[in-house]
């Protein structure tokens, strides 16, 4: 059985546990800690020299980083992944905006507000408006798509919407009022009435 | 024929010329300024509400941004995309790693130390120490995955080597001494050395 080398609370493995689940594809579970270093270790960076989890480790000891490319990876050929060109295009396109334009500054926020001790979060206050407004530029993005469509990508729910709703879901805890984007408001809860929808909060 | 927008000293937009080059596709090239906000203006913002390029346009009217997914578009189903699903998650975590831990720290400190207003720099002056030590993460990650592969996904050649590529092979003008990686520096002259390989400065 694959292992999901995860940190609970990371959005970016959230992704994984909620793609894996709604494909029907068992995992085992390995998890690290938040603030122990653990992911850095030799041992670990010989898995994956970028230090970082998801890490997704195959029965035959291949090594798969980046939730993206893990989240490809588990959906190819499946109802998650578009089938048609243009429609992978766009799930990609939107899983890239979400690691380059959304995700260092939402993810990035949540972090440092709700997760990271406060001695250390004093030495990052000075980002925080940064943060801020770089975050509501994305949602802004999201709002001006979903007020068009309901999905993001191939007329229909796909890892692309797994992709953004990760950190979205959970933008509050960063310091994101979602109130002010009615259409992402609209759409969070379309994703979760999807069937075997699981919450980040839900151990595997 | 296809549109690419684009400013010319953009790696990100080199790698969409390169890999259209390689594939023998027709583009026409639609070119913006570095500091003129012509990537800001509604008519822009109306075809890519990010805001950014490259932007691919399609005949019939289609937009594509994201430069991950525009190289993906285009190589569907050619030689420079792995045709397994092993290599497509190869190539796309190679892809997603560049644009989350590579670009974001190598091309950021290219285009502030060599393409900012030099008022405009000293502002930023303070960042340089991180970009440079997250920058050198990056090459360490690539140059011990390039200690035993001579490519990135699939066994050979792609777009994962062009995605690295766009921004590795001008990363001096950021600051970084590409001399402490030999690895790289053998894959940077063999990426150079594959058939119709153009220059970031040849204009299309």
């Amino acid at each position: 059985m694959p292992v999901l080398h995860q940190m609970q609370m990371s959005g970016n493995c959230y992704k994984v546990r909620l793609a894996a689940r709604q494909l029907g594809i068992p995992l085992a579970v390995k998890d690290y800690g938040l603030h122990d270093g653990a992911t850095r270790t030799a041992e670990f960076l010989a898995r994956n020299p970028n230090g970082r989890v998801p890490l997704l480790e195959l029965d035959d000891g291949r090594f798969l980083p980046e939730s993206g490319a893990i989240l490809w990876y588990l959906s190819d050929g499946t109802r998650l992944q578009p089938q048609d060109s243009w429609g992978r295009a766009e799930a990609l396109q939107w899983m890239f905006f979400e690691q380059y334009s959304h995700e260092p500054y939402i993810a990035v926020a949540r972090f440092w507000l709700a997760y990271a001790p406060k001695e250390e979060f004093e030495k990052k206050r000075p980002l925080v408006g940064e943060w801020h407004a770089k975050g509501h530029a994305a949602l802004g993005v999201m709002e001006s798509h979903l007020e068009k469509h309901d999905w993001f990508a191939g007329g229909r729910y796909s890892i692309a919407d797994i992709a953004l709703y990760g950190y979205t879901h959970c933008a509050a805890e960063g310091g994101f009022d979602l109130a002010r984007y009615p259409a992402v408001t609209a759409w969070l809860a379309r994703v979760a009435r999807e069937p075997d929808h699981t919450l980040l909060s839900e151990t595997w």
